[in-house]
């Protein structure tokens, strides 16, 4: 473990105390400007409006079609090796704010091949978590028409070919250098899976600016990739990133949300289950005794209720303002508090489920999501299969 | 270039004059036992009897399962890299000897995947010789019942799922070993690919003797298979092997005969190119004037046209022993072997030519001899994706 001012981020390991503006000064990446912030569709979506999103590379394209109307996709992707909570699911509101906006399109890839060589768990469990994991995101209510679903296993026929092809573009000594040395050779081929993704929407639709919406400790997937585009071996350019700082997990603010052993807020949480998570594992910025609190104020920039509230749940920017100044003054108690990020969690997460609820059998629901075959061939094609390959033969 | 007496073989190279035996302690295989020999189907084929294959690895489960009428496979496959030469065609027509003789069923993978990964040719090209390559197979005369072919980038919907999950099975650390630092990460994952070659028979058709056939240098491909079958995560058993020396180029025995700079005898060659080839290029192990040969004789264990009848192209054992005795004792000069040579190759070939003209298109040639949905779903389920996987349900 690093000491207090030192911290280390990758893709797969996040530790220290992470200092947000050190970390673009090491990856690269530029602050997100007030003028940037101006150019997302109105209202502002809260996470980039509260500098959630807080920085990116090469973001100004994607904002210039968002605005003139001109393509644009975005790329934001679900590694499905467990049930999801509130923090998996910011990104895809996120996705379909811009959707609804700006008629971004959305390309949502689920990485279980990735999940599988990662983790201690059976094909099996995996594909369980996919299928549960995948109703989540049907729930969100994307459009069909500008949205495509990909599972790396069960997209397999246009995924492998094109991160075959990546892969040529990428050295062994790069994922070395990018990720640490990985565990098995499927994890050594997964940067070709990961950029497989990062471009597919631009194989499919052709040419144009893409944005990856990520956490700061994945933009190396997008570095690797914006490599390889930028081989210009294929007719794509390179993605950008919008790159986010790590969403609170109950026990504090700074910390990776996936950990094991804290317990999350999951999607299928009941409004009981979500009361009783928050009031007693949420850490809070408040005093030690109701009289101290009333006295001395709380802090709400380290309480996790606060933040929540603050991050995504509560849209109104007065409102969020006004419990921060209330709790700093002390008249608004950490019970208080608690309640209310409760419920207004909970609000959201009942639209959430009954959406779910609503939803028919899974195959039925994607079907729509997914590729079709006409585009599978574009893909292929694009990234140099002949029209005449025998996967297109096989398939008239 | 190691000295005369040193030698490497790797699967991506063979460099020096190969010491046969040695290489088997290197590699931890057997001699090919005379009992062994005759346990193959009657008549044996000249390649086994004449000990072109004269090592194995776990053969006798094989040849008791071809002996009992019991499930056994075999896999043989294709790097689509180029167009086909008579030293690629040889473990077909043996493979489709143990079909015909013992009910084999028999696998044969295209690694287009590879060959794009390990060449500097364009997927086009890749595709190209791929397809050129199928007519080739095609006119073998396999049966479609006990045959399939499975082309990596075509059939990457079931190559790839198996593949991702073997590949947790193999670190890098065994492929850099087994292979040297891979170029590009797609070869770092290529060994899980060919993990699922050399599987898939017992993926889709149950646990049972496999076998491959295969030059001596391709064994490393085998060893890592069988480690990887050896975890006993998956219900199949180790393939064996069976080991091949190196068939002779026409500049000489003992070299590989995929180098670039060597011509050689292609499929598609006709008569008078075989005969040209033969007469101008083929090391001869006669003597320098027709007098100096008809007094000293020559030698036919270095003789390339003699090789080539005796490895495979003169099935006749006294024949070919008389023709090594007179080439011998002088009576038989070289162009008269080489005339020989020439015309049996001929005769050969121009069958095999007349089979691939009589092929319609490739797609409907090539439909029977692909895996039917079924066994998608099969080798699928038996890696351990669930039965309700989407991949499945998509099909439906």
């Amino acid at each position: 473990m690093p000491a207090e001012s030192e911290f280390t981020v990758t893709p797969y390991s996040v530790d220290g105390n992470v200092d947000y503006e050190q970390l673009l000064n090491q990856f690269g990446a530029d602050k997100l400007t007030a003028d940037q912030r101006k150019r997302f569709p109105d209202p502002t979506h809260p996470l980039v409006r509260r500098e959630v999103f807080y920085a990116e590379r090469n973001l100004d394209p994607f904002l210039a079609a968002a605005n003139s109307g001109d393509d644009h996709a975005l790329v934001t992707g679900r590694g499905p090796s467990g049930p999801m909570h509130i923090g998996h699911i910011f990104p895809f509101y996120f996705a379909r704010y811009l959707q609804r906006a700006a008629g971004t399109t959305v390309y949502i890839p689920f990485s279980d091949d990735e999940k599988y060589l990662l983790k201690d768990q059976s094909i099996e469990s995996i594909s369980d978590h996919t299928r549960e994991n995948l109703r989540d995101l049907l729930a969100v209510g994307f459009d069909p028409k500008r949205t495509r679903i990909v599972v790396d296993s069960a997209d397999a026929d246009v995924v492998y070919p094109v991160a075959s092809a990546l892969g040529k573009e990428i050295t062994q000594a790069t994922v070395d250098a990018t990720y640490g040395d990985p565990e098995n050779v499927g994890l050594s081929f997964y940067p070709a899976v990961q950029a497989t993704h990062l471009l597919l929407p631009q194989l499919v639709e052709g040419r144009q600016p893409t944005l990856v919406p990520i956490a700061v400790d994945q933009d190396p997937h997008v570095r690797v990739c914006r490599d390889v585009a930028g081989k210009e071996r294929h007719d794509v350019e390179k993605p950008g990133a919008l790159l986010s700082k790590f969403l609170p997990s109950l026990d504090g603010p700074g910390k990776m949300s996936s950990s094991d052993d804290t317990p999350s807020i999951l999607l299928s949480d009941d409004r009981e289950t979500i009361r009783e998570k928050i009031q007693t594992h949420a850490y809070s910025g408040g005093q030690t005794s109701v009289a101290k609190h009333r006295e001395q104020g709380g802090n709400p920039d380290v309480d996790v209720a606060y933040l929540l509230l603050y991050y995504f749940f509560e849209k109104d920017d007065q409102r969020v303002q006004r419990l921060a100044q209330e709790y700093r003054d002390g008249s608004l108690l950490t019970g208080e508090l608690k309640q209310l990020a409760a419920a207004t969690i909970a609000d959201f997460l009942e639209g959430h489920q009954q959406r779910r609820e609503q939803l028919g059998p899974l195959h039925t629901e994607l079907q729509p999501y997914r590729l079709t075959d006409e585009e599978r061939r574009q893909a292929l094609q694009t990234i140099g299969y002949p029209d005449d390959s025998l996967a297109r033969q096989d398939s008239e």
